[in-house]
């Protein structure tokens, strides 16, 4: 057995430690989670250097985005702790008693929110910050009151352990349980399955493809004792660039959005696979300038060649698919894939399930359409996404009205300007979407919203005031 | 085939209605949506003395439960239509742009709730009017701008049948597409099997029991495109009655338990099964005093054969069981059962997963206790309900922090007084606990809170003007 794979001893050893943490945790004050969090990201930043350097050489991503994910790692981090010191952690919803009879009389009630416990988080291949060990999804668990035990993506391993030092020392010098944040490590489905099945968890927080998500996901339902999971699939983020975008902005848009199809070698989330364009006289102008755009493109390598083998396969299967034509192929300049543009027509896409797969990395889809109809064909063909992107549709018309509907019913974010990349960290965001690329819709992965993840609503029906000073924590 | 059974063409045909209509209704003005709600309560009272007479043929709760249940039910309903005239339909947070790159700067980005679509609604045995046609999930799902599919309970079908008719008369007066509220009928599984089924369903509300629940739970999660299922599964809401209430007011509590134990014959998912006393001389006064009260109880008649066969099964199970002794077997007064009373010792309780089952009927297990430790066991072992009661925990103290710590572990609604039965419908209320209680602990099936099961948010990125003025809603 390899030193770094969790052996099932090692992972019931973990549960139980972040276990045992849990009710200490959750009753510490709000001052020391957000100290916590600060220091966390103060810990991140104080090693910036070799930490970029070692991320480097596991992910190839490159040191001008590796400190730009640090610093998004530390700002959510940050963020989460100006939530907690402002109560987003514990809400409170206050009925007074009313005299009388039910159902008008009724006595008091008090809803809380307690935290949830532990939470298994697996972390991303793609972000080895942002979605890893310190990610949004430990700092919302973190900020929430629940410890956390993170299943380190095998993409970037030593990184993993390195900022999980980093914390178990943070944690030890504000005097906090170990047990609060735990690291379990493996190549293998068998250390992930192991985390999902622990009695002691109680969710999982997921990023990553969906058939290791939806398998994750099935292990979850399939306890004992079911537990939630948010899993967030990844999509492909349909862009509509309209006729009235294309008439005034042709090239800023085509240099956009080449540069978010290409951005990070094409590996986000919220990578846009599929361009849905009129088929007129703009539109194919439009396609030109892109596929030129595109051929200047210079994408770094892949984060490995795993992903590398799935972006080439993902290529060639729409390279010989019927009625998909190859607008552009740019050559590998090894170890980069080149970029890749494909065309097909609406009806094509709509008709073929393996046109609407997810083909990570630096590829996109454009789909002709004739009119608004076929639009909302597409778009409903997608089913669920991250996000949508309609570019000119400002104007309040009944077109318009059908087209956002239309993208409201299948994304978690609709855009109307800018790219799909880059997702704001802030209470309003919403990154998680209707299936197949979330397994839990109402809820996000990214923003604040995210705390509602971990924290379980209980009503107190005629608490002692001082339960209710404490907003329901004993 | 019977009348009022649903064919498999009647469910698509039904579910086909309610996803024809369901665009139009979330685009609905708010004070439409209302107005539904309002005419609807108002329709139940306009025939209050017809359906309260069928509904005591059909179920044998009694005109006075019955009466007060369906005050319970406008109550609900026009509570359901203040909240959407006060927008609680439509929540919003908006986070301006801020200037720079990020991780600081950001789009505007504004989040923002969607109608989910198609509703499909299991009604319960037990609350033909409340958790019914036009009971709380229904209310909470139109209040969302959400069409219903119900799936009527076979214990009182024709109850059903003429509520039905009165909502589609106020449908069809309001001019609101009949798609807006569905039903479907039958006694087997198949029915319930098959909406859930059905590729137009978008989430699934049930009250109803746990083997049920949980088959049609596996039937959503085995869809092509899971959906959420809001199952409320039923608990033994454990009663933990301290030394020092005992002290002073054991008679008022043996009363009000012993009512509270055979309120409409037991047959609530609120109902007290477990009783946890100190084994003193003050516990055992107070468990004869609840003895002696349930002596003196009068149930009606269970809701039909199935229940009562369960009912008696039940109360053989724990006559026969090993460590358990029967503390009181009032005869049955047919077609009435006769309360029970039994009692067992924690250590037996915890090691004995049939003794922390439910009972659903006028029973009680009382589970003696020696200290805070065992205590603690018991209501760990019970794992999910869907309350807690704690008498006597009312000082700041060590001891009291820890009950309330374990009774919010594993309850949804802790109560410091009172008794479980009786739901108030508010906004904080919280009607859901841990599994098995029910398969979406997070949220609620009684009170406002409820409206959140069928609003999906979606971030609007840049959204023009309009858009925001409207809440998302084009």
């Amino acid at each position: 057995m390899h030193p770094h794979h969790s052996t099932p001893d090692n992972i019931r050893t973990a549960c139980a430690a972040a276990q045992a943490a849990a009710a200490d945790f959750a009753a510490q004050p709000l001052a020391s989670r957000a100290a916590l969090l600060r220091a966390l990201a103060n810990a991140l930043e104080a090693h910036r250097q070799p930490l970029v350097a070692l991320a480097d050489r596991e992910t190839a991503l490159g040191p001008v985005r590796l400190n730009g994910e640090l610093d998004r790692t530390c700002f959510q981090l940050r963020g989460f702790a100006e939530q907690v010191e402002a109560g987003a952690a514990q809400p409170v919803q206050d009925d007074p008693a009313v005299a009388g009879a039910p159902p008008a009389g009724r006595p008091h009630l008090t809803r809380v929110h307690m935290a949830l416990g532990p939470v298994a988080m697996f972390a991303a291949s793609n972000f080895p910050f942002a979605f890893s060990v310190l990610g949004g999804d430990t700092a919302a668990a973190l900020a929430a009151g629940c410890p956390v035990v993170v299943k380190a993506h095998p993409g970037h391993p030593q990184l993993s352990r390195d900022v999980f030092a980093l914390a178990a020392d943070c944690l030890n010098t504000l005097g906090l349980n170990p047990g609060v944040l735990q690291l379990v490590q493996g190549a293998g489905i068998e250390v992930g399955v192991a985390l999902v099945r622990d009695p002691t968890i109680e969710a999982v927080a997921f990023t990553g493809s969906q058939r290791g998500g939806v398998a994750l996901w099935q292990e979850a339902n399939a306890r004992p004792r079911p537990i939630p999971f948010y899993g967030e699939l990844g999509s492909i983020n349909p862009v509509v660039a309209l006729p009235s975008a294309l008439a005034t902005q042709s090239q800023a848009l085509a240099t956009a959005l080449a540069a978010s199809i290409t951005l990070g070698c094409g590996q986000f989330c919220t990578s846009p696979g599929v361009l849905v364009v009129h088929h007129d006289d703009a539109g194919q102008a439009f396609v030109r300038q892109l596929a030129e755009a595109l051929t200047l493109s210079r994408p770094h390598a892949m984060l490995h060649s795993g992903i590398r083998a799935g972006f080439d396969a993902g290529v060639a299967r729409l390279q010989s698919r019927g009625g998909v034509t190859t607008v552009l192929a740019a050559p590998a300049r090894e170890p980069s894939p080149g970029a890749h543009l494909f065309a097909t027509e609406a009806a094509t896409f709509v008709a073929d399930a393996v046109l609407q797969e997810e083909v990570f990395g630096p590829a996109c889809l454009v789909v002709w359409v004739r009119d608004l109809d076929e639009t909302l064909q597409v778009l409903q063909a997608v089913r669920g996404s991250l996000t949508a992107t309609l570019w000119g549709a400002d104007a309040d018309t009944a077109d318009n009205r059908r087209l956002v509907r239309a993208a409201q019913a299948m994304a978690g974010r609709v855009l109307f300007a800018g790219l799909p990349t880059g997702v704001a960290v802030t209470a309003a965001q919403q990154h998680g979407g209707p299936w197949p690329s979330s397994t839990h819709a109402f809820s996000t992965s990214v923003g604040y919203a995210a705390l509602a993840r971990f924290l379980r609503p209980v009503a107190l029906q005629d608490a002692p005031e001082w339960l209710l000073q404490a907003k329901g924590q004993a």
